[in-house]
């Protein structure tokens, strides 16, 4: 039973984030659990609000059976969707209407209804490096090629001199992720409104509308007040794909939504086609039970606070040991410079029973990205580990020339723990 | 923002029986639900039963939060997959493990998911009128091409002598549904035999597999003792797409599982396509609480009593209106024959309040699909206005010249029911 062509390479290539999941297993059942240091994946260790299991209970006390398990239109329930736009609406100064809101599984099922819908063979997509590479997954499901930006690495805001270089006529739509999966960095409203102008002007000079898809799941981690600009406002031809799987820890029920703006070129029609992508990709709709949990949990969030110490406690502890990185704004990843080759650098972690991920795995060879969705013990437990690794790489000897740079950054952690805490 | 060219087909002939669904709710609106008679929709009227909502106050008050709602593999959680493996090997005699289940967000999903895996494009699928038409956009999502062996009226059971005149060298699967939507038929051992025959043979002659795909979400819906063989043990090469929509009256909640079982040529790497493919096209995984409540609901069913009335009901008032149907031995559907152009019929219908599905949309034109997944009331209310339309369409008058055939199927109603009671 030979597999299908265009499933070969993914079989090759599988993802290096899935392959040290199951690696970390692998290694926590020699080792133990608390022995190994799998800061691999993204999988929120701070548990779902209290609202939502209330929600699920209260749910199915008060709802009917066949409601809420049943059928509905294929993009949700509606008073969920009115709910959910009435929602973005007074936190975002949006317009959104009932009509703007397909409930999806899952952000990941929101990029493919999506893409599904707009996407013909040959069309190119073009993202930032560094990018979740599953998106280029996504494109190929519909023939399109996914081309990378290339980083700038000063800042990992979106190098827009290069974006406007690759973007020519066969390019249909442009994937953008704030706060970004892997670096942590929030997309500021000039880069936003950068990205609008140059699309509104190529849109004109090719004459066709070019998608701008806004990847949201991690929308709501931002620390020390920092604000995350809603998209649409900066660029008519824009859709959110949002995820509760990080703002309310549910990534394995797999809810979300894709939101449409009237504003859209089209909007009934892509709506309309959307709606039927959501089911002949076998999805039918957002799970029935979640999307009435989500209409209760609208203003509940996690903890944000357990991830923000655990944010500072990894950058500080790692620049102290002669690491270098962006100081991360959002979602709970830091992104952190190698000082070899990234895969090699890897391995010596894994020497050390740290589970990292090459850069090369989002486009951007040099760096690892370092999940903290962790407990802030494992990050405690790691920490001589990570300074093992640093001294293996010869970084501690920088840092032990410079010690005071270094009992300085711990000063500062005290200060921005504070700020973070306002 | 055009759509894509694939979508177009989509949007232009969207599906029959969700465009009834939304007219359902629009007649329910101007004449109010109770005087509307909705048989287009097979979304179970009959509740989940207890256990499941038992089951999911279980798992939040005993399962960790981050556990329940977090990531797991993409092909589900091990415990769960293990436990639905020895369900299945209790109920049918198989010898499925872990490795041979995969948590799909149900069965459509499961059939998107094997279709991606194996079809390259222009292959060919081949599936037995009538059938559900979603199949035709899931193969086209793989660019493959479905092809509908024409239906033996007379019984329903696939037609093998045509299956076998169509089953060409470009044939890389088959789709069959048993018990049956829209017919409500069981494929018997001797089909299962005969289809089973007819692909061995082929595929020696052929040189490659042809994969078998087993679409069951009606598995459990059988009446009367009747046996639903399970397909595996026909044919090696044979995949099961199950779903507990209609067991457990979930379809909202999309949770299903996909079977591979060791015995099919290359398992093991189809198996690993078959767990990226799922993550890849957007699921990710099935539902994380609905996997962890299907542990503890393995031996739940609903109350498949309530549709035995319905079906005895229905079958026998139609019966003695003059219309003629297979009674159906499983699903929740009746296939019945019209007295004139199937969709001219369901106009009729319409002027009546009934709305029900042409056979069109079945590739099976001259029949409609009437679902009893409705309420025993809505059924009762709706009995005089199904027989003005027999009186319409000059039904009537034949079953009135026939009285005593009219009272021998009413008097038959009561044995059957008695029977199905046992």
């Amino acid at each position: 039973m030979m597999i299908a062509e265009k499933m070969k390479s993914l079989v090759e290539n599988n993802s290096a984030i899935r392959t040290m999941f199951e690696e970390g297993k692998r290694m926590a059942a020699i080792y133990g659990a608390e022995n190994v240091y799998d800061f691999s994946l993204g999988n929120p260790n701070v548990p779902a609000p209290e609202a939502v299991n209330q929600a699920i209970v209260q749910v199915l006390a008060e709802e009917e059976s066949t409601f809420v398990h049943g059928y509905m239109s294929n993009a949700g329930y509606e008073d969920v969707r009115q709910a959910v736009a009435k929602s973005l609406n007074e936190r975002f100064g949006t317009h959104f209407g009932m009509q703007n809101i397909i409930m999806t599984v899952g952000a990941a099922s929101g990029m493919n209804i999506i893409l599904k819908t707009i996407l013909n063979p040959g069309d190119q997509v073009l993202t930032f490096a560094p990018y979740f590479l599953e998106y280029g997954a996504y494109v190929r499901n519909y023939d399109g090629e996914l081309i990378a930006v290339e980083p700038d690495t000063e800042t990992f805001q979106p190098n827009l001199v290069r974006f406007e270089a690759l973007l020519g006529p066969k390019v249909r739509a442009v994937i953008m992720n704030s706060p970004n999966n892997p670096t942590g960095v929030i997309y500021s409203e000039e880069t936003l409104k950068g990205i609008g102008d140059i699309l509104e002007r190529k849109s004109r000079e090719y004459g066709h509308a070019i998608l701008l898809i806004s990847d949201e799941p991690y929308r709501e981690l931002a620390y020390d007040g920092a604000v995350v600009p809603y998209v649409t406002k900066y660029y008519a031809n824009t859709v959110v794909c949002y995820s509760y799987s990080k703002s309310l820890s549910l990534p394995g029920e797999r809810i979300g939504y894709l939101v449409i703006p009237d504003e859209l070129e089209d909007s009934a029609q892509v709506t309309a086609a959307a709606v039927i992508a959501n089911r002949v990709i076998g999805c039918v709709n957002a799970p029935s039970l979640m999307q009435r949990v989500i209409k209760r949990c609208l203003n509940a969030q996690v903890n944000l606070e357990a991830y923000n110490r655990n944010r500072h406690l990894l950058y500080e502890s790692l620049t102290k040991y002669g690491f270098t990185c962006v100081k991360p704004e959002g979602a709970f990843y830091l992104f952190v410079k190698t000082p070899m080759e990234d895969k090699a650098f890897c391995e010596v972690c894994k020497k050390h029973r740290i589970l990292v991920v090459p850069g090369g795995s989002f486009a951007c060879p040099g760096y690892v990205r370092i999940s903290y969705c962790v407990s802030y013990e494992q990050i405690e437990r790691s920490l001589p580990a990570f300074r093992k690794v640093a001294e293996e790489c010869g970084l501690m000897e920088m840092c032990g020339g410079a010690a005071e740079t270094c009992g300085g950054a711990a000063e500062t952690y005290g200060q921005t723990a504070e700020g973070g805490q306002a």
